[in-house]
């Protein structure tokens, strides 16, 4: 019967600049959850990704342009906070009703570029990190060091979607796992060839992992097992679609 | 710790137009998995709802209008598909490249309006449930008759999003769960106020029953244990934003 399991990690420190967070989540997972099969997917919030790396931008360091003070005066925001987002922005995709939906230097598309005030010390925000598939590589080495056992790592973030209410885990970095699995020219069990089915298995993962990540405070890592399938090849690149095949950017 | 599981029920035949969808489950579980806990939350795919409904189109019975002749003949698409897509939409949110983002009559924007050809015998197609929190709470109510305890029903399917390659599985009809939990005005652990977390839990619950519904063909149906913490009020177009908050249509 095919299952999969979802847990939370318990006992990590509040992560700082320079934490070598891979350790410290081997650490964890000896400390309390004790084993590590081969296949096990780690799911790491950026936001632990970000302090570890220093992705973090002090706000008394930040001078606005004149278009941040602009925005931010209009609709009551922090005008440091706003520079940083433009900073962070290689195209802004929506620009309206106080909010900022804009095109991160990654290709990702989200609220704030990925600025985010939220479980910082005040004064102070998160960036994304610079490149989170390196990110989830530099993790799964450490893990793999740890318990000489193949695991997969995602590094994770709640984005909005259009159209929906809510905001969903997605995979920002990815390493030792497919995001995408291609159903297509399978055939379903009238024979028909499926023509378009290809599963972001990445950002399922790390939406399951935020069912467990959200419900007690300071367990921004999550372990999925029984998706062993899955191991393999592949980046959190290939998740995002490519400007010219998108029709909403 | 917190922990869930994500099972995939075997044992369900296929479906047809007529079968008391809630039934048939329920049977399934009985020979199988066996046991019911309070809490679980049954995730059903659209598919098989559409089928037990008569959601389903015989191509042959269906008349082209000009329009879906011509968009047909310049993308090679059949025409039937076509019209039946154009008569599930009540706005056309993109139609370029061979491709209709369309928003149906539920409000859900989806590609082709969730008319879908898979898994289908030839020469017909599946529609949308026309009520699909009216089909979760059906589920819910025969699962609750045949086992005595409260769980959840969540009627899911596989949406495309912009911006980002494949599809996930998302929540249409929801029965006896908060599809959203709101974490707005919570204090995070240096004391600032949450200002937008706002989970679409019901989103990730059908994503992550996904991840096990797809691994073996023929397991349209998952079970999620653990979970119970979201059992409550709620409907899935408590996750459908309003036009008028939507920056994107």
């Amino acid at each position: 019967m095919a299952e999969i399991n979802v847990v939370a990690l318990p006992g990590l420190p509040e992560i700082v600049r320079g934490d070598e967070l891979g350790v410290l989540i081997a650490n964890a997972v000896t400390k309390t959850i004790r084993t590590v099969n081969i296949g096990d997917i780690f799911i790491v919030a950026q936001k632990i990704v970000s302090k570890a790396e220093g992705a973090v931008v002090k706000l008394d360091e930040v001078t606005p342009s004149p278009a941040a003070e602009e925005w931010a005066a209009a609709h009551q925001k922090d005008p440091r906070v706003v520079e940083v987002i433009f900073r962070e922005s290689r195209r802004i995709v929506r620009m309206e009703r106080g909010i900022i939906i804009a095109e991160t230097r990654h290709g990702f598309v989200c609220a704030n570029a990925g600025v985010d005030a939220s479980n910082v010390p005040a004064g102070f925000v998160t960036l994304l990190p610079p490149d989170p598939d390196a990110s989830a590589e530099r993790l799964r080495d450490a893990l793999i060091g740890a318990f000489g056992r193949s695991v997969a790592t995602i590094v994770s973030d709640s984005f909005g979607r259009p159209w929906r209410e809510g905001v969903v885990n997605v995979a920002l970095g990815v390493a030792g796992l497919r995001p995408l699995v291609d159903y297509r020219g399978c055939l379903d069990p009238f024979g028909r060839r499926l023509e378009s089915t290809v599963m972001a298995i990445a950002d399922e993962l790390a939406s399951a992992a935020e069912l467990v990540m959200r419900k007690t405070a300071g367990t921004p890592v999550a372990i999925v097992r029984g998706a062993v399938e899955w191991v393999g090849e592949g980046t959190g690149r290939m998740l995002v679609r490519d400007a010219s095949r998108d029709l909403f950017r």
